[in-house]
């Protein structure tokens, strides 16, 4: 994006958006017509997927990448697979081998360091089953959904807005459309994200599309819940499902979370853990999966003050934001400062701007490419309607640029759904820089009467006195005092409530504290996803060797620190071996031994290919006093030669990144031979 | 059960146990009528039960410990509380707040280091939902079942074991039965673990018992399978369940690990996740839940060698064995070293006997208590019919002895049950001593001809000849000989082969390797049961003062390892605070701050009831130079006085175990203000 040859050729579309977006606007403010203005937004749509379309193959063609080649290395070396291949497969299911579990356990152990150690976040670790009540509140229950046609006869089902776009896509890339008729269905494209179940039947039919695989005629399109239903309990009478995200068990816990920080906000609370989303049609490998690992922040906050304690620490952090207004202009990413973009109002507040400087350090630091990462804003169409401003972190892969971590104001909605469908107040106290005094009406049930008039029930009655707002307590006040008596409605069931039962009086206090709903900042990590932008920004393939293909994982992320290969199976070599794998397992570092037999060149370029940063190979030279071993590095292939002793602590600073490989091979003695056997032994 | 005096108590209990079952092997031995060993088994059983509920009283006396006030400091400071109390709870389902779920990721991290790093494991992460095809050859679908009686009104579920178990039990403690209805009783208590379920429904009936809860009729015992139930994808036609273990992940991917450690044997392979069990009345909290997290070990040995090759480092290690023989005999738990275990026959192999040093070295390693844990022989009657041996790890709670970790060999069966239901060959190959010769029959197909006979169906066809038996082939190239046609059956469909299509010879050949069905040693851990064994034998209560009560956590384990308190609202702390806070951080140090307000010696009863091992005090010295602060330990409230900027090095050596508190008290001054000020204003 950066570079000017690309700049060049994208001027021109970025203009073509700008001039429609201004088009767009003119039409907008003289009150044009409804039609005119939607054809105009179609038009917009249009340039803008241009623009998009363009500069993806300029960024495919600056870095070639072989996908076919990497999913080769991935599926070989067991980084991860489908689930129950011998069964013949689930798809949107995977199994992480040894290496992706390591590499997958690292980050996660990395994003807790990077963000609940640092700022002392509250971790916990909720159920996955869900009662419906709880999905039903947070809008999961009726929401949740995408669209669905099923093959009449087979029953097969596709997404219908893929169905659709497939279709179309394939009409146009045939070449043997019409110019209207492309003109028809790029329209249909611009406008399909935003189409109704109607509007996706009327396409359909238009068109007469069928099913891609059998050619049999589709049903309409049906809503489809993405959560996996499930029944809790021997009964069948506790519906459930497996949550679909991690978010709503700390919101049911906040109350606990409060008082476990003693009343004070703000705070965050973190969880890592398994999400579950049904998909129709799962693809795109560990992009769009059926089961996957989340780590989510809440942050709290008084929505009066959305400032953020350390915001100081990340104030001139410079991050790439591609906002709402460039994405409708046609403009471009830029580099913001954090402080000048949230004082220019850009990113909406500083704990929005904060988390967006530390989501980039974390995914910088883990491995994904700076040049392919971008904060893409949400427009003000894309957004829930109850947040107030939300950021994708972006990576650029093969696929296009992916989410892979959402950074949303939520507001107080979620909260406030959990409070309505309780009856339990979620909320924060803050002092009053200046006490206020409140008037109101209270009401004294009479508890004997109430029970001997209610028995079982009278608890029911007594909390539901309890619990009534203002304005129902002057209600009943005023029908008790002209009647005498009032029906009070509980979960459905009708009770009397007469004046021996409840007095009610008028009070005027003096409040020191006011009570608040706090807004939520939600940074939502997919960890599956950034798992695979990073394999993809570190696949590398070796310049002299086609068929040599490795990971350039950064060492802190390797699934193992290092590996230790005995230059042949000489019985001499084991108590070196031996011991040197004690003094790594003591001091933690993972490390993988390849007694097998094969040339050391092959054996570097299997250890390569799992993604091993650091190897140390024990040969014939380590039999003399003083024992030396190899140490070589994965990306640059450089060798070192280094006392056996010394080699844990430098292999543990290299990998926990506190040292760096050029500083090992300034302080160390260059080695040559091994590298050079591997050349004479081909790969 | 070490304690001569408790020793004494339970004599002739252990020697009536003794008698009863010698009893038993004589009737056996002389061919009794089946009638009257099971009634002498009968008796054994209740022998046993008196022996075992003696032990336990003498235990409980000798361990004092307040269940009530454990569980209330569990629930008050949030390690754990019921999954959406504000729904109303879901039984069996619990959230991990922040103390609860940094002890949890410290077991499991400790659990890694020992385990997977010291035995370089493979560590795998597999799906949750599992398709019915895999449960079903794991034999859950069939087997996996408890049985319920409804409440004929309400559809209330029962467990019937339990409910016909606490029925008896009340009758007898309300001492108004007659000593032969007693007998009577107490005779179905010593069977009932064995019940089929039409025996369970005969008890129900004979004693006419109802609903516990509101007298009603109850329904039949109906088998109810413990997997939870779901679908996966939109047709509905790919019934799933959540799984019930781990261990499966690990059999259906065998192929690609083995491969992965290039096709050697002995391996291990690793996972922690989430199991679940839909129990039909969960209770005892934390034991019984339905979703739990597990970590389960397969080891893959040959059957004939099941020697570890690191069984020399735990030769002499010590272990508390309670051997199925001195179950049965009424003997007690005795120490044994597992090599002389392994070799008198009492542990089956050296695997199994591996593993059991581990476990005891890990569990006492994380807080468990070693007078309080055991392992546990299976009676041969309560092995699964393929296992050849089973221990358990049980620690004793105050809900008696609870398995923790169960460590089995469970020989090949899974590898068979996985290979029998998917024709997918799940075998490992080893060289041979002296190279074999072996004949067989040949099958040879001709593509052409199959392929332009069955089209579509042909690669079907080519599978099943590639896939057939030695067995298979006689019977092939027999009837081909004689008639010239067979008919083979794929899948159901039928196809007729003939001579041109497929061609047998004889043939012989020297082999080198042979394959073989690996068995496997699984030790699987419960880490839910191990935190709440932890919990207890953690739990203590301050000798002056009954109110405050506490968690003595190991550092390794505890949430977090030091908390920092400056003595008052100074402004002026606030800079060493930050400072501090950094430093930890950068060690990796969890840390909790506490300003609020309060006297030091109560903040410092509320950093002790959260089990954080150390406190550092800023005071009013510490703005001194040179700058000094207090360190504080939980367990014996001692204090010294330690340079600040030295601080947290300490801590970390002090929370990773590698410094104790005694060395710490020589190396520094000892300090007593504060602690002081504590005594003054009361806790």
């Amino acid at each position: 994006m950066q570079d000017p040859a690309i700049e060049e050729v994208l001027q021109p579309l970025r203009e073509s958006v700008r001039l429609q977006s201004e088009h767009v606007r003119r039409l907008k403010e003289r009150g044009a017509l409804k039609d005119e203005i939607v054809q105009a937004v179609v038009n917009l749509q249009i340039k803008k997927d241009d623009l998009r379309e363009k500069e993806e193959e300029l960024l495919r063609k600056e870095e070639p990448f072989d996908r076919f080649k990497m999913e080769d290395l991935l599926k070989r070396r067991f980084f991860y697979d489908q689930s129950f291949a011998i069964y013949g497969g689930i798809a949107g299911l995977y199994d992480y081998g040894p290496v992706g579990c390591a590499t997958k356990a690292n980050i996660i152990q990395l994003w807790r360091n990077h963000f609940i150690l640092e700022d002392r976040m509250l971790e916990v670790d909720c159920s996955m089953l869900t009662p419906e009540a709880a999905l039903k509140a947070s809008g999961h229950v009726d929401r949740f959904c995408d669209y669905m046609v099923k093959d009449k006869k087979t029953d097969e089902c596709f997404r219908a807005d893929h169905l659709i776009k497939s279709h179309l896509e394939k009409k146009l890339n045939s070449g043997k459309v019409s110019e209207e008729l492309a003109k028809e269905y790029r329209d249909i494209l611009a406008k399909l994200d935003g189409f109704t179940w109607q509007e996706m039947q009327a396409t359909i039919e238009k068109y007469n599309m069928k099913s891609p695989v059998t050619g049999n005629d589709l049903s309409e399109p049906l809503p489809f819940n993405l959560m996996f239903p499930t029944s809790i309990g021997p009964s069948g009478l506790v519906p459930g499902y497996l949550r679909p995200e991690t978010a709503q068990g700390i919101f049911v816990n906040f109350k606990r979370l409060l008082q476990f920080n003693q009343g004070k906000l703000p705070f965050a609370v973190a969880q890592i853990g398994t999400g579950f989303r049904n998909e129709i049609s799962p693809r795109q490998g560990l992009i769009r999966v059926r089961e996957f690992t989340m780590a989510e922040i809440e942050h709290f906050v008084d929505p009066k003050n959305k400032r953020h304690p350390k915001f100081h620490y990340i104030h001139s952090y410079e991050v790439p934001l591609f906002s709402a207004c460039n994405q409708l202009n046609g403009g471009e990413t830029e580099r913001h400062e954090v402080g000048e973009a949230v004082k220019a109002g850009l990113i909406n507040n500083e704990t929005l701007g904060y988390y967006i400087a530390r989501v980039h350090e974390f995914l910088i630091k883990i491995g994904v490419d700076p040049r392919r990462l971008r904060f893409r804003q949400h427009l003000s169409n894309e957004m829930a309607h109850y947040a107030t401003d939300c950021w994708d972190a972006e990576c650029y892969t093969s696929h296009g640029w992916i989410e892979c971590v959402g950074i949303a104001d939520r507001s107080c909605y979620d909260l406030t759904q959990h409070s309505k469908a309780t009856g339990v107040k979620l909320v924060a106290e803050k002092n009053l820089d200046i006490p206020r005094k409140v008037t109101g009406i209270r009401c004294i049930p009479d508890k004997r009467v109430i029970g001997m008039q209610f028995r079982g029930d009278a608890a029911v009655v007594l909390k539901h006195l309890d619990g009534m707002s203002e304005e129902e307590r002057i209600k009943l006040a005023k029908q008790l005092e002209n009647s005498g008596t009032v029906e009070i409605n509980c979960n459905g069931r009708c009770f009397a409530i007469t004046k021996d039962m409840c007095r009610t009086e008028q009070f005027s206090k003096i409040v020191h504290v006011e009570e608040f709903i706090p807004s939520v900042v939600e940074p939502s990590f997919g960890i599956g996803r950034i798992m695979y932008a990073v394999f993809e920004h570190s696949f590398r393939i070796r310049e002299d060797d086609e068929q040599r293909t490795y990971f350039a994982l950064p060492p802190l992320v390797a699934p193992y620190k290092c590996s230790v290969l005995p230059l042949s199976a000489q019985p001499e070599f084991e108590p070196f071996i031996e011991c040197l794998t004690r003094s790594l397992t003591e001091m933690n570092i993972s490390h993988k031994i390849d007694d097998s037999g094969g040339s050391i060149g092959r054996r570097y370029a299997r250890t390569d290919e799992i993604a091993v940063p650091f190897a140390i190979t024990i040969d014939f030279d380590t039999l003399r006093f003083p024992h030396t071993a190899t140490l070589r590095e994965r990306d640059s292939m450089t060798q070192v030669r280094v006392h056996l002793d010394e080699l844990p602590a430098v292999i543990k600073v290299l990998s926990n990144g506190k040292l760096l490989w050029e500083e090992v091979t300034r302080k160390y003695p260059k080695f040559e031979q091994q590298e050079a056997s591997r050349k004479q032994n081909g790969a």
